[in-house]
């Protein structure tokens, strides 16, 4: 019997109303490299979506090429994006940023969200044509840590970007998760959508097979960016199969229901670890919590659930992080629930 | 009514079976980028169809994404690559290659093939630090014109590079239609595996939605290209996807039979045009045709078909570039042949 | 005894008047990077002898390294710049500009000059984002081969490419000899900088230890150049021995006077060869000739002068190049002319 | 009347017995771009001074483009390089290294210098595709903090590189300060040379116009590196100003009196402040200090000094940054002593 994940939220295929959708457009012939009739259609409802008529959407295939593409399209060579140290772009992407260029000046923070006084300080620090330019602030809603910018936060960041003339980027990747958490504090995408130059809209991690949709929201770049996205490898030749899957995820609302179900999944795991004593080394409303469990729990948990060691704690206790998803059963959660519950006595 | 198109390979979507396979592994959770069972049992397979129990084989989304990953990852900062001046790294990637920092030398060839004179040509122009260093050759197999490398030429193209210290890379986003083309003389993929350091086996334009094999049949890289392919943004999270893919097209042989399909659509559309007594730019035994038509016939043809101009060849013609796929149905090439021999009257 | 050299303008250390300024203001302390005294003064010369008051100027070490910072520094990262397939940016810069992430795309010419047809032809060749953008052109003055645009063919040039909204940027490593040339068709300085979006001075082969002054003519770049220089490690601590020199080079006239000699040293060197009924490879009115001579004679005479066999163009005879500089001295001309002269009988 | 200086070591230009060595040889014609006869003494001369009979001995033109070269030379792409936060590469080289494709990973010190400790942390960090791969140590000594790796730290760091495959590389554009600073500790030339995988021998802060020294010890590139230099822009074509320099350097030992000099100047100025009771922000035997002054202290001295403020210390003091060379004369010394024991009343 193979084990039950909690490891990721890409472990499964596509939501099944996703390859419905390719079944049925199978043998349409279409224009090639996303000037197919599907991506138009995404394009339309994703505007709509964000309430941005005149947005520049363009669909690649995952988050680290969708951030390569950004960064390097919208800096000049010797300019720099500020992010948190944990930032997907500092850590998980084999310096996909330094290797077009550009140098990522980070900042430690303790939820993964950057501060206005972070930024301010990076900008302090760098004064001359001796240091890179900062041009650039990433973020990424929810964050690494399953935590949110509330929507005060968003606006703050998003007034001193434009303040101090610097950009502000989201990474979406989790977007779905973001905007379908509870609480009335989290922005919602058209908020995001009105407050970054930049975000996108993360597929792959919410039901489809692979894809991200690029928004460009403040300003409308030429169509420089279609020869960045040819030139980086990231122009897919049957375009279509990527507005295939944001039409049918944006059509009737399947994309939040998606989320929703994982958000659920995640907060029912959080509360059943809760109601174990258990605290959390990050307050997460999405679909990444990160429970602290004593070791021998977690080596117990392990012979039976897939999931990741994120960080010892004390020498007796470390966290986990446990992602659901839209394909995780109710039974998965109770499951795992019963366990830590179990080892526990 | 839309037009019936003979503009490229990737007009539809994928094969049936490769869409069955796809669901019917859907809920299985797998390890993500490229771990999975899937992955490995393709990689598997072919290894087996190669005849290479030891290659390295890694799964992309596309071809200048494939070119671009191979060659800067084989090449050293100074090195260059040498091909045809038709070779698609040089026409037609957006400049994707010098994007990572090397030279494409190119060397005009009537038919899309290098020689090993004109290799030769190269390396002693290439004389000291001064310019770049020659390192590897490029080819494609069937190239951008249709054409094909005989066992003899490229097994002449390899000794030749073996002996001067090039590296040999081929370009197989047709290889599935080079391989089961007509003609003795044509290499099979065993016979290509065994020439050259590195190729890929196209999988977009025979069939998949999407995706690329990259084999490595020399040597035995270490993971280092594992890191490469993360940090050009090629990694995809599902990596299962592409393997499933090319799982299907490689049991039962049903990536021959596509391309064996789209050869013979071809055939019949050469010969029906021949016997309209036109002439073809360049002797095509793939799914590239060339033929040169007056410029009158191709205006009417347009209004029905959808092609390629590819270049004027007097005042009054032009070659147009015909494309079959395994997805042309006969009564498409019997209907355009119908149409040629209609239109001249 | 060594051999009498012709083979290059860059055999010698600088002009004396050079290394008395470096002497006479060595203890003088001074901001580094270039914020000195002497290049301010140096820069002041500049535009007044440009007649370009705006003008933003900066002094590096070399002439691939100007070229690898204009270019890049000027260009989107999916641009290009078109060049003469002989131009130095394509042949001898070891990729420098592929290094940067940029196509060269190159033009064959008879002799070193691009043409607004051979512009044209790439531009109608690049059509859409499959393809890289051409964006600047790039030309030598003098060229690789010794000759040089004329004002109307730079006027017509200039024009071209303000139509096309391409950026015209003009090599100047030799643009001493060019000034200067005999002939009333050549474009002086100032023609030049009001006819390009920018170029530089060349004072390496005119007499300076090092140094290239770096003119952006037609618009005023932020100070992100600066940045630029820092970044690809072409900003010297000590900046002041560049402005020190061009300071040097710009009074009193010494740049022309330098250049001037070296030509008259080619002229009475072209004649003296052309007097044995020799001929030329190309016209040149510049500081480097291309006399093409009897292999035997070629033989002999590289026993007692060091210069480059540049080609082959009969079985039985090649073109060999004779460069002369600021210091070459009449007695060398005499003597080459004269072993020529004695070796054909 | 000016300011006295004590911004930097690079504000005069070079020491009086370089610009004899220029003129003297000025006239000798020599092969161009480090083939010339004084390129080769130097490098001879090196090879002894450093006891590696086999070093591979390159000329450039300074310390960010030295840097660059050499770790984009050595590093694959997707390997990066590890660095105090405080050192060079990370902070005053405009991303250099980044732009060159590679990761600096950071690790905060106290005094700017890297322990193995640090070291691991950054491995043990670093575990897989989706990272980085470390593969290279950068160490500066002196630092950029003044402070000096003893002999046992330098010793250390060395076996543990190489215990763990990475390229240890010393940034040495002030080792001649390095190597010359008072107490048995410190590592000589011979030493640290026999430690690394590759340093450099800093001349523009030592007495040269400009130069540097790259020295690989511990294995012989093949001559990749010239063309590395020729693509960056770094090779000079009167590539002998460089060696004649460094033949003068190390001829009759010069390049350590200078350096001593410095040093001494330092040291008295240390004292001086010292016996203020002053205190310094960190401990440095080389020449650069970092007394903590306070705030109004400061504002008097810098009316009649050039001088960098470092960091805030408290609301009140900042520590500055003095710095001397071999052109420091004694009684600049004297001065600043003198005002600054006068305005402390």
């Amino acid at each position: 019997m193979s084990k039950i994940s909690f490891k990721n939220d890409y472990s499964e295929g596509a939501h099944p109303a996703i390859l419905s959708a390719l079944s049925e457009t199978n043998l349409v012939p279409q224009e090639g490299y996303g000037y197919d009739a599907y991506c138009e259609e995404a394009r339309a409802m994703i505007r709509r979506e964000c309430d941005l008529p005149e947005a520049d959407i363009y669909f690649v295939s995952g988050g680290t090429q969708t951030n390569l593409l950004v960064i390097s399209h919208l800096l000049r060579p010797h300019e720099a994006v500020i992010a948190a140290a944990s930032g997907h772009i500092n850590v998980h992407e084999t310096g996909a940023i330094e290797s077009t260029g550009h140098k990522v000046c980070t900042v430690p923070t303790p939820l993964g969200k950057l501060t206005t006084d972070d930024i301010l300080a990076v900008l302090t620090h760098h004064t001359d044509e001796h240091m890179v330019k900062p041009a650039m602030v990433y973020i990424s809603q929810s964050t690494e840590f399953g935590t949110l910018y509330s929507r005060r936060e968003l606006s703050e960041l998003s007034a001193f970007c434009r303040a101090h003339g610097l950009l502000l980027y989201l990474d979406g990747a989790r977007i779905g998760s973001a905007v379908t958490a509870s609480g009335e504090d989290n922005p919602s995408l058209r908020e995001i959508a009105a407050l970054v130059d930049a975000f996108y809209i993360g597929g792959t991690k919410n039901g489809a097979l692979l894809g991200e949709a690029i928004v460009f929201t403040s300003r409308r770049p030429d169509n420089a960016f279609l020869f960045q996205i040819k030139q980086r490898g990231a122009m897919l030749a049957k375009g279509r199969i990527l507005g295939i899957q944001f039409a049918t995820l944006f059509r009737n609302g399947l994309f939040y229901e998606l989320a929703t179900h994982a958000n659920r999944m995640a907060a029912e795991l959080s509360a059943g670890i809760a109601a174990c004593s258990y605290s959390f080394l990050y307050p997460s409303q999405t679909n990444q919590i990160f429970p602290i469990l004593p070791n021998s729990l977690i080596e117990k948990l392990s012979t039976e659930y897939d999931f990741y060691v994120w960080q010892s704690v004390s020498p007796d206790s470390s966290a986990i992080r446990l992602v659901t998803s839209w394909a995780t059963p109710p039974e998965n959660v109770a499951a795992i629930i019963h366990s830590i519950s179990s080892y526990r006595h």
